[in-house]
């Protein structure tokens, strides 16, 4: 393991960007520390350590560069940052070292508060390209490559997706044929849908390409696998059977460049097939460590899983950063005048603005703490100890539900915060336009958003017919409010804490306040204890075979997938204010726990009163109290941007420099 | 008035794009056509004629040029469009005629379907410093420096906005100061802040800007004017006192120069004053046919009401374009295969799909219709005739309102269209994601969003003050019925008919279907009624002097507007109905109205439920209403989209032009 994040290489008692020790800062710098320190959670100390070590004097691209000239500068920050380490990072040195997925994560996420194109690249070059080789290889695979990918002597592609198949993965049409006569695999694009499309890298740097395809080995289909094979030679020219191009001009992200692989039957010698969960082996026969071919199938996508949690910690990140600018920039910028203000209202004193910005942190906060988890699982299960199936599984299915939530997040704060700095939000030098252009992309890569929840609420059935499969009605009930509480979360400190909050309110909902944790917690398990049972009634009514019966069900399927999510922040977030130890961040924490649980109680209270689940008068009351929460988080609305642990310095906004920070 | 848009040089008859008779065309195209002309409206002629005339050889930037590359790209497009009459569309061209608004705003309709930077620095040129000159100016101004704006000889600024002045447009800190000693206005900015920000043309092309300022007197303040200022020289430079700098990238709209403005003591002769609402006399008085200085303000701001009226119209064409490229491509597009589909499903079969695009299709429809009435009203009250000061004030309330919904449902609806288009809605060369980027401050420019719904809600309250203030509170119950029934729509011609629906959805609301108009119409009217009611009361609770007990009613104010304009679309969408002669077209019309509404109550129906306007049986059925008009639609989603009245080829997308079109 690199020594990169190491925390005995970090000032774990600084605030970042200052040398000032905590003593001696005032109560205000006390407490956006201390939030910082709650949201960084166990990984406090090594987050802080990766901040200190973190190249930060070209973090931002020149906005008016030309795609070539983004492309450059791509490059070259990528070397500045391989060249610091980042490329390595988690990456196993020796072959008796674990991966540190920790340490692939935190690299990510700070990396997420620079320029994206050069995020996204180096999560192609180390993440996918790497990853693939890394999880996908064996040792020779490892040997051979991996040293040069995190020295990017050799940037590579990842391409799986094609012009006709995104997220059906198991339909690609790419085939990857074993030739027995001369012992290799013959790569070739069988169709113009086969074409391999949007793939990073491959319009210019790539030399290398991990190609997906359905393996064919005499005749009989084994599915998909991966196979490396060379693209370009020392040139840059396309090798023979290889045809690139390029996709040119895109919303956002222009440093990356993504462009289109075809191969014309381009054959590669045998162990260039990644081929640890299955190839060719000696004798010519193809021989897998899984006989199922979907279970080989569903394990291998499974160990790609990193990239889910990347992307959604940064897009966590990259709302975080809009958060900070339109928060700073709210709290200098004053419009009209008011009676007692002849000066002008600053921006940030309208409830207006407040309920734009303020419930967004608060979710921001809950996100947060809900990656802390996720990336624990990560590391749980890919950081070398032991973990069951059962928690890959839940890995997975937290993945592709924190990757829809934080990515829809990111794009809907994004343009709030543009709009919310009005002209000047529109405007480059102040970084919220190109954030909303390079984040965009986010909701569709590494898994369709509406894709991905639809596969959050088939794992959440499966686990629920898997207990009320052979229960009658009351049984099944019964079974439900235990499933809810066990599954996915049953790692989270908060669990036992949220069970007894949960039956308090049971026994009294109506009586709780609208801030009480306890009747938060029950109506989020409410929504999805229900919401779910309900979904699987009507998916036992209706045949699987039945394509019509079951789409109907689309909305159903969405609505339990984010009733799952809210849930899943909740106990994160209730989670994560038992763990801070600072009394005065706690109380902070609890607002805006509130905040964040008031909202989304709020936006489904329709849902909430169609169930007997708030009474109308309770109902109407949710708006006040909002308002009511805003106003009292509204003085430390610094702080708690100050908590994101991003300082002003980082964000390169033009009109935040143009002031000092508050 | 110019020829350009007589209906009588047109092919009234002929689908555009085509050549082809009505009668020739099978059943499809005529649904399609039908569909268009009751979206066309009463203005079906015209815009068809406008269309056949209107140049589209170079309807789209390169996504790819610079900066420079595109200003010049879009100016070249500019005089392109000037030559074919677009820069005089609705200008009188003789002293004795008058305006034709109607010209002007198809105009800008037909320009939006093209590339928006084009169609935004036709904005500023011709609607805005055009505009101003027309309607803040005299004879003189006209005579003198309408003939090159409309030529483009003359490229001009409207410099309103400042640095620290954006929606508050009454504190503007420029000045405009007259000088006795040399009958000249002295033009300064005073601080850094009154600095003029974001001004189209300023950066490269203008050389001439309306400014506007404080108009001082011999010592006393006379509230905003607007004054003509020659900023550059022949050469290109700065003239003496003007300082112009670039505002560089922004989010979007490359091909429009926005710079900054900067005066220092420059001096103008007295007629360069636009002082048709007051000025210094030859006496050298400050003399005004306006004696009150608020009203005079609003006077003159309201003279500039087409600039919204177009902005509405062209988020409207922004999101049908939209709208457009994305059912399109889901009508072609296939992923997953089902037991019964083996060659995949089409992503339009998707329920949760059509949930997102056939819903937003029904919106634009109402916003359409609406856009209508809209544009009906600016010609009752900009083209020539009569109008009561009352249709002034309306027509401005309307064009608030319309302007924030359409440009809130343009930004919404691209995103969403983006995003249902997965990967390739990503690439440039389909088109989505420009549009996107230029749309974006629509949401700003024209008028903040928020700070418009609060004028509109104002204005209702104003409305509402006037009839109750001397009433009991039984006789203001019965007053708000009539009011609601009969104020900012009293032109609408479906007003009888919507007035019989909603008497009869009074008598038995629970027992209607759920797609009755009648019930519609009437929980509309409650939600506006209700919540306008209310506010009013706790306003009159609040004094208007304590900022923070008005300040806690943001978000119901924001609630009342957007109920206003909810009722508004569904009004102008049976008014619509009612219109369309075709027996096909309005059968789909009736169901793609229930759509909508059912979906504005979806939305709210939390608040419906609260105030005990639907049941809770009532509430839980309208998902799967909602699915099933969907169902009911999604055999007729490509003559929706057709009705848009955008042939495929003038989408620009590179995926729909590799298919022809169904």
């Amino acid at each position: 393991m690199t020594a990169l994040f190491d925390p005995s290489s970090g000032s774990g008692n600084t605030v970042v960007g200052s040398g000032n020790s905590v003593v001696a800062e005032p109560d205000e710098a006390r407490l956006g520390e201390a939030l910082r320190r709650a949201l960084d959670g166990t990984l406090a100390d090594r987050r802080e350590a990766a901040r200190a070590g973190f190249p930060t004097e070209n973090l931002h691209r020149d906005p008016e560069q030309t795609i070539p000239e983004a492309r450059e500068w791509v490059l070259a920050r990528l070397t500045e940052l391989a060249d610091a380490g980042f490329g390595a990072a988690g990456v196993p040195v020796n072959a008796d070292d674990t991966a540190d997925p920790a340490a692939a994560v935190i690299a990510f996420e700070l990396l997420a508060h620079g320029d994206l194109s050069a995020l996204i690249k180096s999560g192609v070059q180390f993440g996918l390209f790497g990853g693939a080789v890394t999880n996908l290889g064996t040792r020779w695979h490892h040997d051979t490559f991996l040293p040069d990918i995190t020295s990017l002597k050799l940037l590579g592609c990842y391409a799986m997706t094609e012009l006709g198949h995104g997220s059906d993965v198991a339909g690609l049409e790419t085939t990857i044929t074993y030739v027995p006569e001369t012992d290799e695999y013959e790569v070739h694009s069988q169709t113009p849908e086969a074409t391999k499309a949007y793939i990073g890298n491959a319009a210019r740097d790539g030399s290398m390409a991990v190609v997906f395809g359905q393996l064919l080995v005499r005749g009989r289909n084994h599915g998909v696998h991966a196979v490396l094979v060379p693209i370009r030679d020392t040139h840059g020219a396309d090798l023979p059977g290889v045809t690139t191009s390029d996709h040119g001009g895109k919303g956002g992200l222009l440093g990356v460049d993504n462009g289109l692989l075809r191969f014309d039957r381009v054959r590669v010698p045998r162990r260039m097939l990644l081929d640890r969960y299955g190839g060719v082996d000696d004798t010519g026969r193809y021989a897998s460590p899984i006989d199922n071919a979907n279970r080989r199938f569903f394990t291998m996508l499974g160990t790609l899983v990193r990239g889910r949690v990347c992307i959604a910690a940064g897009g966590g990140i990259a709302a975080r950063r809009a958060l900070s600018i339109a928060t700073r920039y709210a709290l200098q910028r004053r419009q009209f005048t008011a009676p007692d203000r002849p000066d002008g209202v600053l921006l940030l004193d309208y409830v207006t603005h407040q309920r734009r910005l303020l419930p967004a942190i608060a979710r921001a906060y809950a996100l947060g703490f809900a990656q802390n988890e996720l990336t624990a699982a990560l590391v749980h299960v890919q950081g070398g100890g032991e973990h069951t199936e059962r928690e890959q599984r839940q890995l997975e299915t937290m993945a592709a539900g924190l990757k829809a939530t934080a990515t829809r997040f990111a794009n809907d704060t994004i343009q709030e915060c543009r709009e919310a700095c009005g002209g000047a939000g529109y405007m480059a030098e102040n970084r919220l336009v190109g954030l909303r252009a390079d984040a965009d992309i986010f909701a569709t890569f590494e898994g369709d958003n509406t894709v991905l929840l639809q596969l959050v609420t088939k794992a959440l059935l499966t686990d629920y017919r898997q207990v009320w499969g052979d229960l009658d009605r009351v049984g099944m009930v019964q079974a439900t409010a235990r499933l809810v509480g066990g599954t996915v979360l049953e790692r989270t400190a908060a669990n036992l804490l949220v069970d007894r909050l949960v039956a308090t309110a049971r026994r009294r909902p109506e009586e709780l306040a609208l801030v009480d944790r306890a009747w938060h917690a029950y109506l989020f398990e409410e929504r999805e204890r229900h919401s779910l049972e309900s979904l699987a009634r009507r998916m036992r009514r209706a045949s699987s075979r039945d394509f019509e019966a079951v789409n109907r069900l689309g909305d159903h399927m969405l609505f339990v997938a984010r009733a799952h999510l809210e849930r899943v922040m909740l106990e994160a977030f209730i989670a994560g204010i038992e763990a801070c130890p600072d009394p005065g961040a706690r109380d902070v924490l609890e607002r805006l726990c509130s905040l964040f649980a008031l909202s989304s109680i709020s936006a489904d209270r329709a849902w909430f009163g169609e169930h007997n689940r708030i009474s109308t008068g309770r109902a109407k009351a949710i708006s006040a109290q909002l308002n009511a929460l805003c106003a009292e988080l509204r003085p430390v609305a610094l702080d708690l941007v100050d908590g994101f642990g991003i300082p002003q310095e980082w964000l390169g906004a033009a009109f935040l420099d143009a002031h000092p920070a508050p």
